[in-house]
């Protein structure tokens, strides 16, 4: 990867050809490109951007690029939290940003395909009168839908919907040398070779560059509540999510959220959350075709819920109430940012009945180490994100406390027989940690399948393998 | 592949060392290690058989082949209709027939781990008591479940309830060169590097040798029944598909059956269908947690049939009348098969609206070949199992029309963005369909997938790729 070349002026000039007006280099180039969402991971301004409008120009570059051997690194929106979209080796950014329209919402097949820069929040607009709808759900919804699925992204409804993996149908992707390529379509199942588009699924780039996406839809579940559980402490809060997940209710989230982080969120939105008396919350989603049918569910795990320490149980059936307790859990991450100088991430992923356990050594951890970690996440599966906060802490202080906080947060969740990443990938950010987690020999094969894909090795270099 | 070794009697020693009883050569071999379902495909007699009992012996058999280049071919219960667990290139069949434990069912995490010789038939026992139950369901039931995730399997009810692949969470596989590897675990999402897992799920053994599977459970339901729908023509029954699935019943499978198909069905269980009035029916299944939560969908699908030309809608909701029809449907296969000589297979899968385009389609090609084609299959999601008969024919006019009819259907498929194989597989008998129809690229890409796995392709040379 030390072979790579310059972006020259002759190359410039290429792009300019190909892409006029959608192409910038050096003082041109906003810095919002220089970084994701986890400025911790460092700035690297690339050697020119290239916002890309249609396939056949992305084909283009890359063959231009795999000929003359210069580093491509795809972006979406840039709402990453692993570096997976920062041009750490120079060269080219390739964004998507300007590739956004839907291009068909086949009710019939219950498809739609897009290209790979719609957002995640102007997606729903479209479906609207269907009668269908999308189920994946990451907080971050100023997220592409491309970027969703080269990374896996998982979200709030994953408990019972599954994650975007779930719902990709079909790709169509160039390969490092330009060539486009059809993977699946929309047939809903398959056993035809060996299963290319999972493979795409969660590479992050750096095997493919996805240009068109086709995602199953599902009917739209006509009503849905949630019940908030205000628990004393956290490990009560969290002792309860077993048994909700066994008490046959079928919720379509679980989400745990503590005081700190909610206060947090009260800040940033400047608006209250409905209920301030405890320490640590359970929240549960359940979605159904009447709320008549969700009755004996609500029934059960308020039941359930009571039985097991929590102080109430509220129910959240109005949409300014709903609104009022989403809209705090959808600005965690943002409040949680607002509320440090800087901070670290992690978003391990452990069997679910071993939350408790995590959560439990993860406060030892912080409290070992002096210093302030905040979490929250989909408990409902296993998937728990963890914010180390800088504070004030001096550089040098902060490194090493940081290092340490991380290596521990992974070993228990290996110990645990957890994974290194739920739902956000591995970027750059993460790969020694994925290295330490999967063993050289996983990593030998990911590098071989990298070879049989980018044998240059100028997709997105240096992130996962 | 011209370079593997013959398996010789110091091979032999050493198997026999190592599996005392359990390895069997020339005369012992029985003819039954020579074929799968297709007996259409040709009889292919291994060098030798073994019968694993542990990880540990499947590890050292590997690596002793892969050191002393004999082939491998792993094989369950030999259900396959594609040659995939058959020894092709001669060397060694690595049985996992005796295989057959349930390790564990940990009913908090919703999972189970089994070794891969479980059958199909067998693991819902295990389960009997915990409320849990385990969806995919094919219709062969005397499959391995180590087999249907190397095939990633189907069956009825994935109109639901998705596929294999949909409940594989972890597995522990044998590399060619025998180094053991854990790829997922019983976490429920993951984001962690390139997906091995599902590179595994449907690679009929060709990258590693499953040798334990962890597999998602979900909350059984509480009741389930069946509507049979009687229609004049096929036609009319097909066309009525897209209706039934988009009229927001959430059904858990949706079959199609011909007259004479269940004719044959009849004849050889020797036991009368339920319904002798119509040339087509479309079967739906409905779960849910109780009768009355059921009786809203079986209503709308009740006056929706009647709208769109169903004679009448038959409710099956005892046992002995889903079990009259389930069982008919269930012996489809050998049903077919004991009423022709011999016959050809194939497993297309469609987009789920263009069902009634490919019937219509191979009606037509069954008549202008003059040969008996029979079908049945998964409406719901687009599969269609497809056998042409070759009654009385004589050998070379039955293989002229054979090969017209087949790539006739195959390429109807394609050009209804259609693919090879819902669930079946490739083996090596669709290969060159699965080449046709992925085109030269997407071979490319497996192949170099293959070489990162199994550098000197000592496991089930000669399939899919």
């Amino acid at each position: 990867m030390s072979a790579f070349n310059p972006v020259t002026e002759k190359d410039l000039a290429f792009f300019r050809q190909l892409m006029p007006g959608r192409v910038f280099a050096g003082e041109e180039i906003s810095s919002d490109y220089d970084h994701d969402e986890m400025t911790e991971y460092g700035h690297f301004l690339p050697e020119a951007v290239l916002q890309a409008e249609t396939a056949e120009e992305i084909c283009q570059v890359l063959k231009y690029c795999n000929d003359h051997l210069i580093p491509v690194t795809p972006r979406g929106a840039g709402t990453g939290l692993c570096g997976g979209c920062v041009a750490i080796h120079g060269g080219v950014v390739l964004s998507t940003e300007r590739m956004k329209r839907v291009l068909e919402v086949d009710t019939s097949n219950m498809t739609a395909t897009v290209e790979p820069g719609v957002l995640l929040m102007e997606f729903p607009k479209t479906l609207e009168g269907t009668g269908l709808f999308y189920p994946p759900d990451p907080g971050e919804k100023t997220a592409t839908m491309g970027g969703n699925a080269m990374t896996n992204a998982g979200g709030m409804r994953a408990v019972r919907y599954g994650v975007t993996r779930d719902y990709v149908l079909g790709m169509q992707v160039a390969l490092a040398d330009g060539t486009l390529m059809e993977l699946g379509g929309k047939t809903v199942k398959t056993s035809s070779g060996y299963s290319l588009i999972d493979l795409m699924i969660g590479s992050e780039g750096t095997l493919g560059f996805l240009t068109r996406l086709t995602v199953k839809l599902v009917p739209e579940p006509k009503v849905n509540l949630s019940l908030l559980m205000p628990f004393d402490d956290l490990d009560a809060c969290i002792g309860a999510v077993p048994k909700v997940l066994a008490c046959g209710c079928d919720p379509t989230a679980v989400e745990f959220m503590e005081r700190e982080v909610i206060s947090c969120a009260e800040t940033y939105l400047g608006r209250q959350f409905p209920d301030t008396s405890a320490d640590a919350y359970l929240l549960v989603r359940l979605d159904g075709s009447s709320l008549e049918a969700l009755q004996p569910a609500i029934d059960t795990l308020t039941d359930l819920a009571l039985a097991i320490g929590a102080r109430d149980v509220l129910l959240a059936d109005t949409d300014e109430r709903k609104e009022s307790i989403w809209n705090a859990r959808g600005a965690f991450l943002e409040a949680i940012k607002g509320s440090t100088s800087t901070m670290d991430e992690c978003d391990v992923v452990v069997p679910r009945d071993a939350i408790p356990a995590f959560v439990h050594r993860m406060v030892e951890i912080g409290r070992e180490a002096e210093v302030r970690i905040r979490s929250f996440g989909h408990a409902g599966d296993g998937n728990l994100h963890i914010y180390v906060c800088r504070d004030a802490l001096p550089e040098a202080e902060w490194k090493r406390k940081v290092a340490q906080v991380m290596e521990k947060l992974y070993e228990t969740a290996r110990q645990l027989s957890g994974e290194v990443s739920g739902e956000h990938g591995i970027g750059h950010a993460k790969k020694a940690f994925l290295r330490e987690s999967v063993g050289e020999r996983q990593m030998e094969l990911m590098q071989g399948i990298k070879k049989a894909f980018d044998p240059k090795g100028i997709l997105n270099p240096g992130k996962v393998v």
